[in-house]
């Protein structure tokens, strides 16, 4: 059975494992084993020896698995979350397919407005921002590696409640079902 | 003469080739090429075509490095750039090192309630943010993926006037050292 790395900021939610067992099962339904980064066993540690172990045993499931599923939901800031940007990174130089879906719609040009609001970016059309940094702007929704590498399989996006931006799976889903056609189960 | 991969928000500064030269300029004097993303000839294409050719030229960029020197300061938020983060997952699952350096020195805590400010987290000791989701806290810079990859070469923080947040190369310059020494020049 094909193996998906879930990748997203959900590890995050107070219910991350009810999450994570959600996606699993969908996958199941379709055919695929979901690795969910949870599921590695930690013990103990505490401080960095416990993020070591939990990248250690992250890097392990990446290589386990033969595709990756990311969730790219902007996270504290108008870009996806910058660990599950970093595994979108590593599934791509392996040459495995990244499907990816975000639960809002905006472009990134819209994203960076409306995250920074109006004092920290001048106005509505502005193509800088505070510092001066160009606002990438190619019609795309997030930066540009990580669409160019979700060309391998999907970038789906979705405009959820704003309770359920980290925790709806209709997107997911859709990545899911697109992902099992592709590998023909 | 081993290539370095340059990764960082910088390409988006109004100066950013300049400072791509200094940054090849450092790495020159120290035995290093630096190969630098806005070096990739797009032509005259716009939209997201002209994206696609600039993430086919730095995927090629990075496949013909020896090592990834990557810009993590903060990026619109209390992470590193996503396009970045892509890079140093894209550089570890090909074996290749990576040196990284912050021109802030918060730790990911501090960073995520100084970004997010007091009405998004309620208070300074806050382990969750509005929405609910955990703020990562294993005594690091960053999040963890981006650090665990640093541990194959380096992570440096510099605090840096905010004029400087982008362009200062210290810190950039001590990681260049530690690549040439570890490449033994």
């Amino acid at each position: 059975m094909p193996k998906v790395y879930l990748a997203g900021p959900e590890v995050f939610l107070p219910n991350a494992r009810e999450v994570g067992a959600a996606k699993q099962a969908i996958c199941a339904a379709a055919g695929l084993q979901g690795l969910f980064p949870l599921d590695n066993e930690i013990g103990d540690l505490g401080g960095p020896e416990a993020a070591w172990r939990i990248y250690d045993g992250n890097v392990a499931m990446m290589r386990a698995a033969d595709l990756l599923i990311a969730n790219l939901t902007p996270f504290r800031g108008p870009s996806a979350d910058a660990g599950t940007a970093f595994e979108v990174g590593f599934m791509r130089a392996l040459g495995k397919p990244v499907f990816a879906y975000a639960n809002v719609t905006h472009s990134y040009p819209e994203r960076v407005r409306g995250w920074l609001g109006g004092a920290l970016v001048p106005h509505a059309a502005a193509t800088e921002d505070h510092h001066g940094l160009a606002i990438e702007d190619f019609g795309l929704k997030d930066n540009l590696m990580l669409e160019g590498a979700a060309l391998s399989g999907a970038f789906l996006v979705e405009e959820v409640p704003a309770e359920r931006l980290y925790s709806e799976l209709g997107a997911f889903a859709r990545c899911v079902a697109m992902a099992a056609e592709r590998f023909k189960i």
